[in-house]
C-alpha cells in the first residue's frame, strides 16, 4: 500500500480479560493495537508505540500481517504494558483488576522521519503529553488529526487533555468521559465544549449504544449494531477510532457527509472487534464482510 | 375526534421527583398518564386507570384538555398511587425513595362498554394480571395490542409477565428488563425470546440511547435525540409507547415500514417528555414542533 498515510499513536499491551463468554489470558491489546488493526483495512497505517522485551517477533508479525508499518515501535527494558480486567453481566463496564503501566514512564514517542508528512494522525488513548510529543514532530500539520482520551487522564490531568483536544481537528471521547471533563450531565453541552476547544467535529462514543457526531449546527447519530454475541468489548472504542479515521484517510475527503460515513465505518469495525477476544476478529474479517455490515447499518436506520 | 381508537391501561400517580435540574413535588405522572397524553397527539385515546379521592377535577381536567376520554377512571377510597424518587448526575437511573401502591391492591380494571371494540390497546406498566383483565374484556381481539412491563414485575412474577407478552402483538421493554426476564446479557437473544412468545415485533427501549425494533429477520434502531437539557426523564418510556401506538392507531397500518415510523414518533414524544417535569411539555408541545423534530430525526441518521 506504499507510504504511510495514517499515523496511529497508542498503547500496545497484554490484556487478560474475563467476560461472561469466556476468558483470554495475555492476549495482544492496547489502544494503538485495536486502532491500527482497524485502520489497516482502509489505508497504510504506521503505529507509534512502545513494547518490552516480552514482545516477540511473533507478536510483531500480527501487525505486519495486516500491512501495518512497525517502524514506530520502540523496544524498552520494561515489561510491555499489561492490563487485567473482567466484565460482569453488563459488558459495558470493565472492572480493572491489575495494571502495569511502568513502561509508559520510560517512553518518549518518536515519529519516524518518513512519517513526518503523513496526512492523517490518530492520537489514541495514552498520556496527553505523548499525544503532544507526536504532534510536535510532524513537519507540517496533518490534514486531519483526531485525539481520543480516557477517564484516567481526565481525572488526573484534565487541563492537559483539553490542551491536546485544542490542537486536534476532532475531539473524540466516551459519553461518561465527556460529561466528566466538562462537569455536565448534558452530552449536548459537553459536545459544545469540545467544539469550543477548536474542534471541527466532536464525537461522543457510547459503547454498545453507538456514537454521536456534533458540529456547531448539526448532529448525526449512528446506533450500536445489535450483536448476537458480544465476546469481548475491549478495544471497541479504539477500533471505532481506527475505522473512522482509516476511512477518511483512504478517501481523503473530510466533508461532513464523508465524516458521517466514517462514523458508520468506525461502527462496523467496532462491532467486529467485539466478536472475539483481542483484535482476532479484525485479523480474520474480510472486505466483503465489512461491506455487508455497512449495508446492514444502512438498512437498520431506514424509516 | 369521535370514538376511542386507542385504549391505554396504566397507572396514574403523584410523582415527587428531584433531578440535577430541579425538583417537582407531587406532580401528575404514572405510566398511563404519560402514555395517554403522548398518544392523544395522534388519536382519540381512552384511559383505564384508578385514582383516589385526592385526585381532583382539576387533575382530571388536564387529561380532558388533551381530548382524553376519562370514562375508564375508577375512583377508589385509597390515596392515589404515589412515587418519590431522585436522579443523580446519570439521569438514566431513577432511585426510588418512597412508593405508595396500596390503591393497586384494591383495583380491578373495568373497560367501559363503548371501548370493547377499540382497535388498538396499550397495556402500559402495571400489574400483569390487570393487563390480562383488560384484554379479557375486549369483545374482539384488538387489531394491535402492545404490552409494556417493568423490572418490579419481572423480578416478582416473570411467568405472569411472559403470559401477558404472549397475548399481545408487540412486547415492549427496557434493555435491562429484557436481559433480566430472559437471563441473558445479549439484547439480540432477549429480543428473540420475546418474538418466541408470539410477538410480531419485539421492541427494546434504551432510555436516552433510543430504541431497537426486532422482527424475526430484521432490526431497526432509532437513536436517542441529543437533548440540550434533560429536565426529567420520568415517563419517557411510557411517552414512547404512547407516541408509538398513537401513530399506528391514527394511520391504521401495521406494516414494518409504518412500525419503523412509529418508533420515531415514539422517540419524538419521549424526547419532548424529558424537557419538563410531569407531562407538562406534552401538554404544551404543538403539532408543528412534533413534525419539526421528526424531521430532525430524519436528518440525524442520514449518511
Amino acid at each position: 500500500m506504499g507510504r504511510v498515510k495514517l499515523v496511529v499513536l497508542g498503547t500496545i499491551g497484554f490484556d487478560s480479560v474475563k467476560t461472561p463468554f469466556g476468558e483470554a489470558p495475555r492476549v495482544l491489546g492496547g489502544s494503538g493495537s485495536h486502532a491500527a488493526v482497524a485502520a489497516s483495512h482502509f489505508v497504510k497505517t504506521g503505529l507509534v508505540s512502545c513494547v518490552g522485551r516480552d514482545f516477540s517477533e511473533v507478536h510483531e508479525g500480527m501487525y505486519r500481517k495486516r500491512g501495518i508499518d512497525t517502524t514506530g515501535l520502540v523496544r524498552l527494558a520494561h515489561p510491555t504494558f499489561s492490563w487485567k480486567a473482567h466484565y460482569d453481566f453488563d459488558v459495558n463496564v470493565a472492572h480493572t483488576d491489575a495494571v502495569n503501566p511502568t513502561i509508559l514512564g520510560a517512553y518518549d514517542p518518536v515519529l519516524p522521519a518518513q512519517w513526518k508528512n503523513a496526512p492523517f494522525a490518530l492520537l489514541g488513548n495514552i498520556l496527553p503529553k505523548m499525544q503532544n510529543r507526536v504532534l510536535d514532530q510532524f513537519s507540517k500539520k496533518p490534514v486531519l488529526s483526531v485525539c481520543d482520551t480516557m477517564n484516567y487522564y481526565i481525572s488526573s490531568q484534565p487541563d492537559a487533555v483539553k490542551s491536546t483536544v485544542r490542537r486536534c481537528d476532532i475531539g473524540l471521547m466516551n459519553d461518561a468521559e465527556a460529561r466528566q471533563l466538562f462537569d455536565t450531565p448534558s452530552l449536548v453541552k459537553a459536545a459544545r465544549e469540545i467544539l469550543r476547544l477548536n474542534s471541527k467535529y466532536a464525537i461522543v462514543k457510547k459503547g454498545e449504544h453507538g456514537a454521536v457526531l456534533f458540529t456547531p449546527k448539526t448532529h448525526f447519530a449512528v446506533p450500536g449494531f445489535p450483536l448476537e454475541n458480544v465476546v469481548d468489548p475491549t478495544g471497541c472504542g479504539d477500533a471505532f477510532a481506527g475505522g473512522f479515521l482509516g476511512h477518511l484517510a483512504k478517501s481523503g475527503q473530510v466533508s461532513e457527509k464523508n465524516v458521517r460515513k466514517a462514523m458508520v465505518w468506525g461502527s462496523v469495525l467496532a462491532s467486529f472487534n467485539a466478536e472475539d477476544f483481542s483484535f482476532n476478529r479484525l485479523l480474520s474479517v474480510r472486505p466483503r464482510e465489512l461491506k455487508r455490515r455497512y449495508g446492514e447499518f444502512q438498512k437498520m436506520v431506514l424509516f
